[in-house]
């Protein structure tokens, strides 16, 4: 079988493409990258989610096509069980898919408000009410499972799906100056010095600032 | 093990809270209903996108509790394993999950536009371009679908989880007068003839106009 392709976009902008990427690294997934420019016009009405489409993250995997943030993160979970990217105790799995299920559908005014810039960095950034409330939930779920599952990750030893649903939001907080309590900060430390996520940043910096346009509204 | 109860809203406007009881019908699961009123405040501004809880649908089955939708119908896969709610298939699978991904995330503009309201019939109602734009990718996705598996559902023979989620979607379709191709409309009435889905609408019908307010927004 032809090793497995993962299609991108942006490093600097592209949230979704970043969970995808991480599940993937996370899973040991031996895999190429192909990155859809920015520039390109189909690319571009999905980042400002002005499209009905889902060019990205999609993994295609021999006759396998699999698009859709979560659908990978299952797939991979299926061709790579011992990765532990969901928790192996029942409760725990349907705790870890419910929260997966919450960044994936929700926190529309967080990510409106506070777009994934990783080059960023806004000192003093103002939160209004209904982002503020987003993320009082975010630090809410991050602390029950910190403390349910006994961290450093959010379902134990070893970061999984949902440290991955939950990374575009660490480079957000730490982009928009957001306050943290010391366990969510640790936690965000934690994820930042993840030698895939390292890799993600190091190269979303690199990236040519091409689509500034976009930092407004993405 | 105390039978499981399913947390959900108003029949007549609740779209997850269908999709949910549905997949819980579907997967043969004897359960409970606890439903929270309309009236409530938490669950008011739930409906109306004004909050960042997910109170429905939740199921809490003995000491485990689930929410979010896709989960609950992730957990109900691994508990009835034989109801076929997710494809045999592995291919089949990751398919399923991406298009059901689809419209846990997506179809913003036409879950705005047209609010599920099962009672409502709006003949001519006109749908604005980006909410076309939605439909025209759903209806894509189940022309793919019915042509791949070969019908009459959208992974086979038996109802599952994708139909679970596309449900509230057909009653959309009904209540604003949707034009669809031939295929589809055959698709919608058959899901629309699913006993628990008649249990469903004729308990929506039932339903008192407590909570008429929502109508134009949720």
């Amino acid at each position: 079988m032809t090793k497995p392709v993962l299609t991108i976009s942006s490093k600097n902008y592209g949230a979704w493409a970043l969970r995808g990427w991480l599940m993937c690294r996370l899973a040991g997934l031996d895999f190429s990258e192909k990155v859809i420019p920015p520039d390109d016009p189909a690319m571009k009405a999905e980042m400002l989610l002005l499209s009905s489409s889902m060019l990205v993250p999609s993994l295609q995997h021999g006759g396998i096509k699999v698009w859709d943030t979560l659908a990978i993160g299952e797939y991979l979970n299926e061709i790579k069980p011992k990765a532990g990217l969901l928790p192996a105790d029942a409760a725990a799995r349907a705790h870890c898919r419910a929260i997966c299920g919450e960044m994936h559908s929700g926190f529309a005014s967080m990510r409106g408000a506070l777009p994934m810039n990783i080059k960023a960095r806004f000192k003093g950034f103002k939160v209004w009410s209904r982002a503020q409330a987003d993320i009082d939930r975010i630090v809410a779920i991050w602390r029950e499972c910190l403390k349910a599952y006994g961290g450093p990750f959010l379902f134990g030893k070893q970061p999984g799906m949902a440290d991955a649903m939950y990374a575009p939001v660490v480079t957000r907080f730490l982009s928009y100056d957001v306050a943290l309590d010391s366990t969510c900060a640790a936690y965000c430390k934690r994820v930042m010095e993840l030698p895939a996520m390292k890799e993600w940043v190091a190269a979303a910096l690199q990236e040519p600032d091409e689509i500034d346009e976009l930092d407004a509204e993405f």
